[in-house]
């Protein structure tokens, strides 16, 4: 049998044990921050000159001029041009099944008209431009350049500039190939807190953008909190979770390869399956005991199971609904019958795969929706990265001159009890009818 | 003529210039930050008992137990109950208008199912429990209370918490009568970090939430920083702006106004005016030095006019534009014969007051939109506080037997392509079409 932890719902002592499996702190890193303030301070200063020089410091480069750090699109072309076909043919699907469902995420601006003319509604516009950061070395990963680069793209972002680390001087080709497909519009090979630094604030060369997006390690996820607010970022990910709940029904081995292909992330990625039949969760650790030789990155998923992952025998699927709550799962497999019926009862979930059929893998690569999902418990308030992330809202508020006369009242009401004299005399100055155009 | 800067975006040096007067560092403060880390620490280790201690220590009270800072929802009804008429009709109809316009913001779920019968879509849901941050003291606000509050409502959150310092045991009665009118369901008279920690953490008491929102002081905005990503947070505001376009042909006296009821809220708030006429902005600083001391808080309004305030004389309304999505000010009047032809473009913005009845203060109480929004030009990437930041969203995907087998080899490709074998397995085991239920 694997090293995995066997939980009961009934068990005495069952929330605390919970409480455990969940526990993720994200490190605060005193060192670290004080290694990304000196490179933000430096970038802000110095520009295109601090970026070069960090940069062939810590990726070991030899960069005359930022010119040297960007790359040409034929450059990304060649690239998706040299694919084997059928590797071509996958990430254009994908592309395009994406593309197909974050067009449903568009929101439209609206407005409505009172009965004294008064118009009021949101204005919805796009950001002018988006920074996507996207890791070099072992975890490049294409997949995360569509995810990330499309929802910019079809919410109408003006500018997408990618940065991605080239340390030695080495890039991956799937990921410039996806940068490719996703029409992202300028690459600079920049890693690290130097990279936020350059989207942040702007070079001579780098322009300033308005919202970063992209995972990164301690430095870049440190930088981006820093950054925070001069530009927009989204969530800062923790490890990738999934939760399985299984009525006992579903292929022992279908589910066991499931809890793999997440463990398989890293070393603190989470795996969990909930079912209320004990026997089948004996089935599904056999079913990973025989296949746990055959995975390719075995150790991996050996360490995570044992040390995150867990095996949760529940008393029925209302009760698997109250585990799910408190979970909030980024990934959440319903594995049974009726997975509707089931997910009504979802509060908080990243994603919800439904049914037997629908392996997580499916919507990591090319279902549509996408793979960037709120981890650690997040999704009791937030939602996985969509068009949304890249549009904005503003007010509109027009005022007939009856409107005016009509609010005007109350708002210098309640500005007078707020001892704010100008707001409500600029109130009371619209409570006529005289023409002041 | 009141202390105020001329510029002429004709001008040599008139993009540093404008760089120059929207310049506003939020300050970051080591000592602060200790001083927070550490509530937060003792009120997460000792819970009650520890915000009881601070809450005696810092806001000079004398509570037993944390049941002594609760208020029953009586407390809040007597409030209300004793405003005068005028004023609590006020507060209704601003909370009913404010209630109509968020009802617009809700966000549905929605799907779709493709010809192979798999099924894509987005399930949205209300937050279980938010938490509002009211301060007390000289800010205090309760059409602040109406802001934050009825957009957590409308969307449906299932508790919302309020918490609002009573330092010396004093408490601000209209604060208390719009928690009333809002719906606000318990509320404890907490303030400062240890609020915050309170509300992100839990206590024996006080219930933990999943987002909080409201404004506060350094303490408030750094405590709410830090505990981001326990919980989910809304923007930390900057001191509040607004941008007047006008074409010369508005009562300058109501420009004035408008710019006075932006400066009146502190020292560091900002006005700007925009106008292609020179007399114009002539007649509106006359206007300005004959209205200034009738106002009652001219003192601050003369401070915040002289340090942040600008008189800005553009070339046509065009040029006004680029100024506008330079600045991407949080409250924008369009003083203008046709409002709507400039908001179109209009790239970034809080919120837009179309014409020239509807001036700001309108807005700011009880014409329906929300009255917290970007500042500091944040608004070139958020939104003002609506109904969505207390929505979230799971993605939902469901394939068919088929929809499995026509995915799969597109997500193997990609999964075998990234070296993830256990996702590229998990997709091919679902490529056969026999019977695994």
């Amino acid at each position: 049998m694997p090293d995995i932890q066997r939980l009961n719902t009934d068990e005495d002592g069952f929330d605390a044990a919970l409480d455990r499996l969940l526990a993720w702190e994200e490190g605060t890193d005193d060192r670290v921050e004080g290694i990304v303030r000196d490179i933000l301070t430096d970038v802000r200063t110095r520009g295109d000159t601090a970026v070069v020089e960090q940069t062939n410091r810590l990726d070991r480069r030899d960069a005359a001029t930022m010119a040297d750090l960007e790359l040409p699109a034929e450059r990304l072309q060649r690239a998706l041009e040299a694919l084997p076909s059928a590797q071509r043919q996958a990430l254009e699907t994908a592309a395009e099944r994406i593309r197909g469902y974050h067009r449903h995420q568009c929101q439209e601006s609206w407005q409505y008209t009172e009965a004294d003319g008064t118009v009021l509604g949101q204005q919805v516009t796009p950001m002018d431009r988006a920074g996507l950061y996207v890791p070099g070395g072992k975890a490049a990963y294409p997949s995360s350049v569509l995810m990330n680069a499309l929802p910019a793209k079809v919410a109408g972002v003006g500018e997408l500039v990618m940065v991605v680390p080239a340390p030695d001087g080495e890039l991956n080709d799937l990921v410039l190939a996806a940068a490719a497909v996703a029409g992202v519009d300028r690459v600079f090979t920049l890693g690290g807190a130097q990279a936020v630094a350059a989207l942040a604030y702007g070079t001579e060369t780098v322009p300033a953008v308005d919202k970063i997006v992209g995972p990164g390690n301690i430095f870049v996820a440190t930088a981006k909190r820093m950054v925070f607010g001069t530009v927009g970022i989204d969530m800062i990910a923790g490890p990738s979770e999934i939760l399985v709940v299984c009525d006992g029904e579903t292929d022992p081995e279908w589910v066991a390869v499931d809890l793999f292909s997440q463990a398989e992330h890293d070393e603190d990625a989470q795996a969990i399956l909930v079912c209320p039949d004990a026997a089948y969760l004996d089935r599904v650790a056999e079913a990973m005991d025989r296949l746990l030789p055959t995975m390719g990155r075995e150790t991996i998923i050996r360490s995570s199971l044992a040390a995150r992952g867990a095996l949760i025998q529940c008393r029925d699927l209302d009760d698997a609904a109250a585990v799910i709550n408190r979970v909030a799962p980024e990934h959440l497999e319903l594995s049974v019958a009726e997975p509707e019926a089931l997910a009504a009862k979802v509060r908080h979930a990243g994603a919800i795969f439904l049914g037997r059929y629908t392996s997580e893998s499916l919507g990591d690569y090319c279902a549509g929706p996408n793979h960037v999902l709120p981890t650690s418990r997040t999704a009791r308030f937030s939602s996985p990265l969509g068009v949304y992330d890249f549009q904005k809202r503003s007010s509109l508020i027009g005022c007939s001159a009856a409107g005016a006369a009509a609010l005007g009242p109350t708002a210098a009401a309640l500005a007078d009890g707020e001892g704010l004299g100008a707001h409500a005399e600029a109130a009371r100055r619209r409570l006529g009818t005289g023409d002041h155009g």
